[in-house]
Parts: structure tokens; C-alpha cells; sequence
């Protein structure tokens, strides 16, 4: 990019603790716009406010304005701001090409050298200049222009105001920032995911996978069996639950009810769950199964006749349990923590007791992604301090769909 | 309590099975009626109907009235349903007291010792009896009510039949009651729509769908535009965003941030929305922007390019807005209304307001499905009668992406 | 399908509300099994209970016996019942195929002609016959089955009884199915509740509390402190994370985060927490650090104080964890169970995987009412088979402040 | 606080971007410690990394300690390292007094004037000197210690690297932050809300409510009459079905169902609902069913009788409406706009789509605060722009009665 149209830009206040001189960054780098740091001064006490100076640069003219627009929601002005541009409307209910779109901050206007306060700001709108009287500049939405207005356009001779923070006496609550964010399409989502866990295996690492029940509920069973079969699971932690229903589906050919978000699941009473582990528990365990012909396939199936590890811990809400479940809980952290050499990715799907248990042993230099129809699980692994946590909110089903015909090219949904 | 009014009514079906008779007997209860079972048969077999015969009472014959007015949203009808009974609207806008409250259920009215069939039925408005050329009796909104109209009071001479369940080859997929259950993976889930589509196209109908802003922050707009050049879209109830995220993309290449379940959206002061908004204002319509060669691409521009039909009923919260968006509600709602002749199926895709909207006017005869990453959606629509409506829980975009495929053999995601 | 193997059973109750027949049928249907309805008595006032005989069908002596033992989970018997078959278990652990999968509900066994009540009913265990003294039937899980148990096979001889509705003066709370409903605003709930408790002290019952970490979070610590010291709360059942809260925050103060409903928690790293950790290990036991004068205020401080049980067990996302706390699940089922004689109120709050425990273990006739922000908690103990359990979606901080107003007369919120 | 200990700290990396020095300014509040910046070297270009030097003081040496380890788990390192200091365990399964608590960074230790890198990084762990061979430093599980071994204590000679950010060929996925955070308990905030309405009273300024049918549905009616009487809702924003549910609440006495977060709400077919909204119609205004008597109770009756201002604006779902509601939305937003003058506090109980609509039009200088037990909602408004609101997750029926218990001495719950 060659930078043609350039301008000089501050911003006052409380930059570092609220996070604003973040988002100005996170602005201009939207904007495919650049920018040098001039000066910054931090205030050295808690109370002193911060400024920081920027000179940024976009492709053209109409490019900054547009950037300089945007950079004025977040409290930035011009350090030199110049005389307000208008333009008259040609069309009731439509404003001039280059129109200034309003923040809902204090605003003022710079005209015949006087700053004039605008009237009733209001965010998403456009600022007219009414000249008819003494000079008034005042906000209009959109569908009340009329033909003849003028209209303030570009960024020039506009200046903002942030509001001060609210605060009681003991520094009022916190002001709340938005989470669990993505900028791509969930198509792309898949394809990264995949694309970490070909370099872990490129670089002789191993994945590592942690689910839940979910994995099962959602139909999704041969699809992860075929991520198996391919090679991409190196081991598995999970609770009895997963195992069970996967053992169940394999015994049974129950189709299980879908898992959904809202914590509908399977039906407690539904005999054949206490019947799939008390099969399991006379054969002595899962392997012992596969040995002996009585499993014949599923995931569990799968991980076995690869010689996949796979780490199960119980808890207190288990039937059961299967046999190769750890229903001491500390005996069972010592076993995760036992596989967790090599682990060079990590994916946890659909359950959030094990995917914080694992986040709570793993180094924060193994990347590691998170799935979940559910927010919260996301969320709650960030809060817990897995800082490195990706989130993607989805449905675990389509989404293990589309990872195994990433991975697998003659995968195709059932 | 001394009830002085009684009356036999009757109802035929799947009682049982379906929960319908214990909700009978809920609303006599919660209505402050009492009933005598008169008479119970119970199928011997399981595809057998159930009948049930109720001697009701209530305290006074207003009471009754509304009780069984109430009953009828269950299929309960009068053994002796006698003749109608109208009475003129004195005010514009207002039913007489006392008027027939419609369900969305087959109604048939008997006149003159004739049963006539009431036109487009639709639930919450009232029945309007034309004797101005051979006899008519049609549903009418409130707001439409004109004086010297004739209106159905009590439901003397009303009779409704409810709709066959809904049932593919193997059993179809489960109702929704308040509560949104599936015995099937989600990958068939998405052929079993794909299926209702083809059969409703094969069957001379059209195919309606209801959709929100998330269809284009999943990044599904591609898969959306590829199933309107396919055909399987005749017509689209939405509101402002869906349409303006969709031009702001078309028009600014933005990729936009995914629109997770907990309502993660595009930031708002985020200007590309607003100036593109302006954009189309200027040039007086979507179908206009197309004219001109300013709008190339997306799901709006895809729909103007195969004329087929788009209703945009605005919102209180929304910015503009585009041209095309009816900013009255009420004359909204007309115009969905007029779109609804030859609709065999519909389909919901991400939006509650809309959602609900649409599912007060549609008949309970139209299969409909609701797909939303939110139970809630899903939920209140099912709670606020639209009985028919089956849920899928699960993300949209993926979910659309799939339903491409399905539809559109040489689709590919991007 | 031939059927070959038939059996008469019969189900009395409130059959038609309740929609307990529709999903007997529906039950038929999903074993593929087949039914006539042999007769159907439908009280004729609306308080009259209801009657049906219907002849089962299913493919094998095999299929009809799964068929019958999952009915009963829904309180359908055998017509003749006969006597009861058992079979000696051969392996620990492990019940002998065919064995009598059991429910929640009262159960009797009909052993030499006589009818033998079986003892701490709890669902999803098999039956046990000891005839080494006066002969007694017990339920056991299946982790505790050891060689040479008589266990029970099959249906045959196995009679199951529904719970009579929980009502108070006016109704009570309608039951919950799979979903949440209340007809009653959120303060008079609250009251119900106290009402509740009160009635199981005064019939000298126990009352049980299930809780989370949520408790502690929403800063309703001292109401619950409140309860406790005013007799309320008999028994505790919780996990590591509850506790070691309450007790991190009684030793040093910390003011901890609000647990909303999407999971924002105390972050993981604020070392306060692993250090109250060290601190009681330090001391052994919670109870010593009481006796020592380290722990002098909290949730756990009150229940040593006043002799209260708690069982604490752990999971695999455990720090720690404190000394009481049972580290192997079963282990921590066994103590659980060991606490239920004499429960006669059991609430829950703020905890789904605690909540599931209890509901696994609790037999169906002690009234149970679950409070939780997140309606998903709320529904998955109901899918789980605890259909006896009361719904309240609320704030669990503000509903306990006002429990606390209800049953302590001088508690006023902090 | 006189500090008495002090030690001078440094980090190097994304400080702006990755909000990592905000949160270190956050943490070392929370440790009521104290700092000076310096010095700050931003990076001029996006791509270099930033460098913070600060002094930090705290009370003594142990609250110095435990704030660096704090810190550490930021990446913030002692300046001056010095050598490590360890202790040995006395009891096993304890660690001792003041031991260094771990991050899941890489961490190395300064032995003997090496650095030693610790094996196996896990968080919430303490860290192991081995010098039986080679010198090694492991992290150790609380329940693993043994007598003997010799532990680090406190933050001296210990050194943590947070790792590069995860990234794509094109920026790779966003970083979560967690949301909707509070420090502090409900009652206090309840209180807090009040006092801001106290003192907007107190200056002379107005008090905008925006309401959803959820006001009445949680049986919040009685408790915000008593706060319309007490002179604290000056104007009310809400639509249709708030007005509609209160007046057909006040007309039939109804005691309608509780609007759970799942959005559970009133039935359709309900037909109260219509009847209430025909007889409004029929009077021709809400203040016209006031006059007449028709209208004797409830939120409009109340708002009516004290003269205070009210915006209902429909939206595309309503019935009837209300002859009151605006249908044309342009029209609704035109009269929002006209109250907002004087508006110094702003509360949004229960509706996302009025909330958002008034979040547009409101200047950034009027506090705001959000009340919902739906996350989403209050999210959803931040990300729109509205940066000023302060969000309250909680049930919206008990908030309004502690609210009212505030504001209304005399005010006792019904």
C-alpha cells in the first residue's frame, strides 16, 4: 500500500485501563489504514489521565476521512481540525456523498473560526449547519433530510468528547466489553482448525482431543471415527459419558436424541445406558471388548484398534461407571497429566467439566481451540486463565462434519 | 361455583398420544369451567383416532362462550353446533363484544343451514360474513375491521378441523411442544428440509422463508444466493438488517463479525452500515440499484434478478432505512399477508421478531421449520401456537452451507 | 414383526393431565413393541383418578421383559404379577444379564406369595434379595454388586407405585416436564419454598441443600449462613469449588465476582484461592480448622458449628482439593447416600452437576425444588428422570436474600 | 496506606493491543497496591513489541510478594530477578507458607546464578527444587508434595514468557475476553441503581424506563406502580405488549405466566389478550379507558393518573395494537427523540429491541443501565456503541421488588 493522504490525530483520558487506545489501533488496522505512535505519555499516577499522539496514513483522501470518522467514536480528533466542509442535499431523505456520520458524544463544530456545540447528539446520523439565524449545528437522522440542507462532510472542523467514566464512590461496576469474538465465517473457522492440527502432526507433535457426550448426541460419532482412522487423534480425555453413549450407540444402534443447548438430552431411564456398561463391566474393560468381538465399532472402538490412548475420569453424577474410567479424580489428573508430553494442539468439543480440567494442566504454549454451542464454556475457560483459548460458538455436529471432510478427503456425512 | 350454562362438544383425533386431551381439560380448568366425560373411545391400535365427548359447564353463558372459543384452538367443536351468530361492527378498527377469536386451524362457519369454508385462516382475528354476492366468510385483522361489517360473535355454528400430523416415509420428524426435540442427527435433519422444498416445488407451491442479520454474519450469504438461483426461493419476509448487512457487504466487501447466540454483532458505529443505507436511498429502491448496476451481488440483488418476492417490515431499532422497508407495522403485516397464497412450506432462519410475525399469520396447514443457534427462538414461536413449527437447534451458517449442498449439487463453500 | 411374547399390564392415576399414558405408548412404540387398549376408565369428575389395561407385544420373551421393566419407570404393573426371579451374580460388580433395571418409585417384590417392600428405592440400581436373615429386598449399584447377590431378573413379580402430586392449599406448583413453568410470580415461589422447608421440620424430616460455587459468588453467603443457624439446612451436598470459596473469602476477605448465568467466575489464577487451599490441608480437615480458630465465619464455619453433615465430592477440575473432600466419585456416591434417611425437602442451587447427582440417587417421593439462572440445569434433571422436580429459573443470589427473609424473621440483606 | 516494601517490575510485548497492561494496572489495584509508570516505549510501527517499566509498592513484604506472583501471571518480571528462595515441606500434601504459586507460562529459575528452566509448566501448582542430580525445577500438584522437598517461596528469582500470539497467515482468530463482569454483589447494585435515581431526581433531571411485557409477566407489576407513584419513572419507552399484558392483567385479574429466560412466555391463543386489546380500541386511548373507568389499575393507569409520558412503539409481531402505539416505526423513533430532553438516568428492564432502539438515540452522556436475566441483551447493547451502559444479569421480577423496597420505604413485596 502507498499511503497517499496523511493527517495528525490525539486522544486524552483513561487510554491503557479502559482499553480505548487498543481499539484505535484495532480501528486503523480494520481500515487498512497505518499509523506511527508520536507520543505517548502514560500517567505515572493511578488517577492521571493518558494522550497519545499518532500520525496515521490511508490509500487516498476519502479513505481517511472515512478512517478519521470512525477513529472519532472512540474519542479521537485531529490535532489540527480546520473549518467544517458542508455540502447542501439534493434529495429529501438522503444525505451528501462523504456525509459525517455522528457518534453520540459531546460534539463540536468549527465555523468561521468559532467551535459551535452540536444539539442533541445522536449516534448514526448527520450534523446540519442552520445559518438562518444565529449558527446552529444539530443532528438529523437520515430519513428527516430535506433538499437544501447543509450537511456537514468529512471528518474536518468536528471535534468529540468522551464522556467521563461513571463511578460511585468505590469505583462504581465495571464497564463491560463485548466477548467471544470472530471476524471469519465459520467455513474458514474449520479449515483453520485443521491446518493447526496438520502442522502439529508435520512437526511430529501430537493432538490432543477432550469431548463430551455431545460428540455422540449430535450424530457426529462417524465423522470423528474417521478422524481417528486418519490419523488426527492422538489421545482423547473425556468422562464416562462420552464413552458410554458411544459404546451404547455401537451395541444397540439406539439413535440417540440430539444434545442441544438447552440441555436436552437423553432420557435417564433409557435401559440400554445401564445395560451398555454393565456388558462392559463383565467383559473387564473397553479393550477387552474389542478383543473379544463384543465391540465391533464406534470411537472407542476406533481408539483401541489404533492403539490410541485415551484417558476417561469419572464424576459424581456417573452410572457405573465403565471400567476404564478413573473414579478417583486426583488418580486421574496424574494420568492426563501423564500424556500431555508432545501435545502440540489441542481441541476440546462439547464439554465444559473436562475442557476446564484440562486447561487447568496444560502448558500455554500448546494452541488450543474450543467448541461449544455454549458461550459460557468458551468464556469459562478464558476466565479460568487458559489465555490462549479460541473460541468457536457452533453446533458440534456440523462442525465435526466438516472437520472430517477437511481431513479426510473420502469422508462424506452419513 | 353454580354453573348455569352447559353444552356438549366433542373432539376427534389423536388424543392421547398427542397431549391434546390433557390440554382440554387444562383449559376448562383454568377457564373456571367443570366437565363430565360423556365418553372416551381409544384406539385399539396404534394409527386408530380417539374420540372424546364432554358435557362443559361454566358459570354464566358469556363464560361459556369464551370457553369454548378457547377449546377450539384444540380441535374441540359442539356436538350441535347450531347457526352462527353475527353482529355488525360499529367502529372502524373494533369488533363487536363478544366476537369469535380465531384460531389458525380449517374453520367452517354454518349459514343458513350451510357449512361455508372460511377463506385464509389465520389466528387472533375475527370472522367476517359477506352476504354482498354468494355468501363468503373470511378472516380479518382487527386493525382492518370497517363499520356495518358482519362478525362472527360466540362460536355458535363455528366448527375447526386440525391439520393431519405432518409424517414423511419414516414417521417424520417429531412436533415441537414447547420444547424442542429431535430423534435424528443433524446431517439428515438438513436433507429432510431439502426434501419438504423439493416436494413443496413438485407440488405447484411456493416456498417461503423468514430470515434474520445472521444469515449474512455466518458468512452464509454465498450458500443463500445459491439456493435463490436454484429456485427454492419465492419469497423472503425480513427486516431492515438482513437486507442492509447483506448491500453493505455486496457493496463494501466488509467480511462481518460472526452473530453469535448470545448476540455478538456487527459494532454498530461501524460506518459502512449507514452510508450504505444512504447509498440505496439515493438511488430510490433496491430493484433500482440493481437497474443501475450500483448493487451486483448478494441475496437481495439475486432476488430482483429472479423477480421473485421480498417483504422488509422495519423495526423501531433500525437505522435508514432501506427504501423498500414498510416503516408502518400494520401495513407490513398486510403486505406478508398478501404473499401467502400457494406457500407449501416455510422456512425460519435465524430471527425471532420475524419468526413470531410470521407464524401469527400463516395457517397451521403450512409445514415450518424454525432453525436458530438460540432454543429460544425455536421455543416461543411453539408457545405462541404456531403448533406446527419444528425446531432445529444448530448454527445457521453451517446449517445453510449443508442445505446448498443439498439443493444445489455443483455448490461448493467458499 | 410376529410377536410372540405377550403380557396384560394396568396403570392407574391421573392419566390424561398428567400425559403419563402418552407416554406409555409412545414408550411402546420406541421398543418397537405393539398394544391394544383393553380398557380405559377417565374419571368423569375432574378429580377422579384414571384406569388402563392395555396387552403388550413384543418380538421375544427378551424384548417384552426391557419392554416391561421400562414401563414401570413410567408406573405401569403387571396385571398378575407372579413371583419374582433371581439369579446369582457371578461377577463383582457386575449385575447378571437380564437383571431388573430399577426406578425411583415405590417398589414392592412379590417373594414366596408375600409382598416385600423394597428398601432406599433409587433408580438406575439393580434389586437385591438377602434371604440370610428375614428376607429383605435393597437396591444396590451396580459398582457394589458382589458375587453370590440374589438379584432380581426381569419384570416378573416387581410392582412399582407413582408418587401422589405435591400440592399445597390452592394446587401448588405445576410440575415440571422436560421444561419450566409456573404460573405464580417469582416472590410467592419464594414462599412456597420456606413453606416446604417449615412442613418437613414439623413432620421431623431433614432437609437437604445441593449447592454451587455460585452461592458464594452472587454474594449470597450470608443468607445462607442465616438458614443455616436457624436449622434449615441439615445436610450439604456439594464439591470443592463451594467450600473453597466460602472459605477463601471468610479468610481473607476477597470480595468475589458475580457468577452470571454464562459462567464469568473467579478467575482461575487469583492465587487467594490456592493458598486458602494450602491452608486447610494445612490444618487437615475443615472441621480442625474451626477447632484451631483459623476458619472463624462462612458457610462452612456455621455447618461445623452446628453439627451439620456435608459431603463434599470432588471432580476432575479440582484444585486442591481440601481434605473432606471425597476424591473418588463412588466413593462419594456411597456418602451421599449414607445421608438420605430422613430427607424430607430437598433444594437445589446453582450446581447441574451436583444437582444430577442427587437427582440420580434421590427417590422420587421427596419433593424437590432446583434454582438456578440457567434454565438448562433446570430441564436436565427433569430429562434425567427426576420428574418429581420443581423448576425456578431466577437469580439465585436475590432468591436466597429473600428465602432467608422468609424463614429468618430478624435477617436483613447486607 | 504508607507502603512499606517496593520493587521495580517490567514487561515486554503486545501491551496495547493485547490489553495485557491494563489488566496489570487492574490487578495491581485489587492487591490495594500502588504504582508509578517509568517508563513506556509503544512500538512506532503495528508490528514492534512495547516495554513498560514500573515501580509497585505494597503494604509489606508479604502483600509485595503475592502481588508480583500476581503479576507474573501477566508476564511481568522483577527487574532485578535475584535468586530464588526455598523451603522445605513439613506435611505432605501441603505446601509451606508463602510458596510460590505457578502460572502455565514458561517459567526459569535463578539458581546459584543460572537460570534453571522449570519442566512441565501447569498453573496452580508450586514449583520443586530437585538437587539430588543435575539441578532440576519441576511443578509439583498440591497433592504430591512429600516432607523434605525443598519448595519455592515468594516471587524472587523466578522468571515467566508469555508466548507470541497464535496467528494465521492473515491475523489468524481473535482473542477472548470475558464480559458482563461485576465485583460486586446484587443488593449493591440494586442500591447503587437507586441512588443514581436519586440523584438524577435530586438534579432537576428526568428518569426514562424502557420496558418489555417481561415488567408484568414476573409479577414485577405491583412493585413498578409503587415506583411510578413515588415519582421515579418520568417516561416510558416499550412497545405493544408491555401495555397490553399490564392493562389485560389489570382487566381480568389473569395471573399471567412467568417469561422465563428461555422465553417461555404467556400462550398466543390466550384470548384475553385480544379482548383486552379490542376494548382499549374501542375507548379509543389508554387515557381514554382511564377517564371512563374502564381502566382502574395497573403501570398505564399509574403513568395516566401522575401525567407522566409514555412511547409505545409497535413492532411487526403485534396484535391489535393499542391505539396508543406508533405503527409507523419513523414516527416512534421521532417521539422517542422528543422526550429525551433532561433524561439524567436511564434504566432498560427486560426488552433487547427497545433497548437497542433508545440506545441509539441517546447521547453517551446519560448513564445507562441494562437489567436482563438474557446476557445477550446487555451485551448486545454494548456492542451497538451504547458504551456507557452498565449491565445487571439477573432476574428482572426480584430486581424490580428489591428496587422498589429501595426507593418506596413503605413498599413491602405482595
Amino acid at each position: 500500500m502507498t499511503e497517499q493522504a496523511s493527517e495528525t490525530v490525539e486522544i486524552r483520558g483513561h487510554l491503557i485501563d479502559s482499553g480505548v487506545l487498543s481499539r484505535v489501533l484495532d480501528d486503523i488496522r480494520e481500515y487498512d489504514g497505518d499509523y506511527d505512535m508520536e507520543r505517548v505519555d502514560i500517567g505515572h499516577e493511578k488517577t492521571d489521565t493518558s494522550y497519545a499522539r499518532l500520525a496515521i496514513r490511508a490509500a487516498d483522501e476519502d479513505a481517511l476521512q472515512r478512517l478519521l470518522m470512525r477513529l472519532q467514536t472512540r474519542g479521537v480528533n485531529l490535532v489540527q481540525p480546520g473549518e467544517v466542509v458542508v455540502s447542501p442535499a439534493t434529495q429529501a431523505g438522503v444525505f451528501p456523498d462523504g456525509f459525517y456520520s455522528t457518534t453520540n458524544l459531546d460534539t463540536k463544530v468549527r465555523i468561521d473560526g468559532h467551535w459551535v456545540t452540536v444539539e442533541n447528539p445522536e449516534m448514526d446520523c448527520g450534523l446540519v449547519v442552520d445559518r438562518s439565524g444565529p449558527t446552529r449545528v444539530y443532528t438529523l437522522a437520515m430519513s428527516d433530510v430535506a433538499v437544501g440542507m447543509e450537511v456537514v462532510c468529512g471528518a474536518s472542523g468536528v471535534k468529540v468528547k468522551t464522556p467521563a467514566p461513571i463511578s460511585g464512590e468505590d469505583g462504581g461496576f465495571a464497564f463491560m466489553e463485548s466477548e467471544v469474538s470472530s471476524e471469519k465465517p465459520q467455513a474458514l473457522l474449520v479449515r483453520q482448525v485443521a491446518d493447526q492440527m496438520r502442522e502439529a502432526k508435520r512437526n511430529g507433535k501430537r493432538v490432543l482431543w477432550v469431548g463430551g457426550p455431545g460428540v455422540v448426541h449430535t450424530g457426529a460419532a462417524p465423522a470423528m471415527v474417521a478422524i481417528v482412522n486418519a490419523g488426527f487423534v492422538d489421545v482423547l480425555f473425556a468422562g464416562n459419558a462420552l464413552a458410554t453413549h458411544d459404546i451404547e450407540s455401537a451395541l444397540y444402534g439406539t439413535s440417540l436424541g440430539v444434545d442441544l443447548a438447552i440441555g436436552k438430552g437423553v432420557e435417564h431411564g433409557h435401559e440400554h445406558h445401564i445395560r451398555a456398561l454393565n456388558t462392559i463391566r463383565k467383559e473387564g474393560s473397553i479393550a477387552a471388548a474389542v478383543e473379544s468381538g463384543v465391540l465391533t465399532s464406534g470411537i472407542m472402538h476406533a481408539l483401541v484398534t489404533h492403539q490410541k490412548a485415551f484417558v476417561l475420569v469419572g464424576s459424581v453424577r456417573d452410572d457405573g461407571p465403565l471400567p476404564d474410567v478413573y473414579t478417583d479424580v486426583i488418580d486421574g489428573q496424574r494420568a492426563m497429566r501423564a500424556q500431555l508430553r508432545d501435545v502440540g494442539f489441542c481441541l476440546m468439543v462439547a464439554t465444559m467439566l473436562h475442557s476446564v480440567a484440562t486447561g487447568n494442566i496444560l502448558p500455554a504454549s500448546v494452541p488450543l481451540v474450543c467448541v461449544d454451542i455454549n458461550p459460557a464454556t468458551v468464556t469459562k475457560l478464558a476466565d479460568r486463565g487458559s489465555s490462549q483459548a479460541q473460541g468457536i460458538v457452533t453446533d458440534v455436529g456440523l462442525f465435526l462434519e466438516q472437520l472430517a471432510m477437511e481431513l479426510v478427503p473420502a469422508y462424506r456425512p452419513g
